[in-house]
């Protein structure tokens, strides 16, 4: 089958579904972000990609820190709504009940099965968006969503995103073990 | 229900399952990476958390592009043995049928439905991972890949990837229109 060159804008199939925490002056603020991921091993850093407009890059650079938060599928109204609308015309404080953990500048979202609080680690100009590097500092999930003392990501049931269609998924079934399924393969 | 701290060594629910492929010295070279996104809008550019050690991160620093990889399900066996073997003691350059695009020296695999060229923007060394940002140059797919012009989740099938339980899950059904379903709460 041949090959088409679809040109250099894709994004990855799928993207988390996240809404990042900041705090801009004393107003709670959320945005939803899919360019987000795990990036270092030790010490654990995620990485951002925020767009240096937005009112989450002001609120990051300001407090030195932010929260990443993973809503479940029955959230997904909420989450869109936080990336519909940016916090620099609508006071999205109020979506949804707050907590902090460590840091008290790392608003955290109660009714999310996963809430992580980073410090910020550093920081990289990228063109349009500014790259966030967060070291963690702890994550909380309740007891409900675990499965032999692992988050369990059918009890989290979280979404997951595609661009440029702009459609959110739920995430499927059980496929195979990571770091098993290849063993069949070394012989 | 109560808040538990389950400490910082966690990661995204759920990751993406790509392969990361390099020309090390003359040897095509695969690994299995889900630490991966896209960070950057304009110019594109994606980063990806690469340990130190690993083949691949020689690679790229030596080769200055990579590529990155979307298997399908169907592939998740040598996807997995990708991730279960070093390229320092295994030869994985026979795994897969091989192709190269605008750039020379970005391995990448025929199979997949989607594959992704870069060349090396910057790095940083974050302690355990090298971040390496590659700046896209082309990303390549097939028509039958297509619905309506662009990229289709359900038609590429590709699998997602939780730790620590190690686990490929599919994508499952279609939730909601992004950018779309919030709007609701927008009265």
């Amino acid at each position: 089958m041949r090959k088409i060159n679809v040109g250099s804008r894709v994004t990855p199939y799928p993207m988390p579904v996240t809404l990042v925490g900041t705090l801009v002056g004393d107003k709670v603020n959320f945005m939803a972000v899919a360019w987000i991921n795990r990036l270092n091993n030790t010490p654990p850093i995620w990485g951002a990609g925020i767009n240096k407009n937005h009112l989450t890059a002001k609120g990051i650079l300001e407090q030195k820190a932010f929260s990443i938060n993973f809503p479940t599928v029955d959230m997904i109204e909420k989450t869109d709504f936080c990336g519909l609308n940016s916090g620099n015309k609508v006071d999205k404080s109020g979506v949804f009940d707050i907590f902090f953990g460590e840091l008290k500048n790392a608003p955290m979202i109660r009714e999310c099965p996963l809430t992580i609080e980073c410090k910020l680690h550093d920081t990289m100009d990228l063109g349009t968006n500014l790259l966030v590097l967060g070291e963690v500092v702890a994550a909380y999930t309740e007891n409900q969503y675990l499965s032999d003392g692992k988050i369990d990501i059918k009890k989290v049931n979280p979404a997951v995103l595609t661009m440029p269609d702009n459609r959110y998924w739920t995430v499927g079934d059980y496929l195979a073990k990571a770091w098993g399924v290849g063993k069949k393969l070394m012989q």
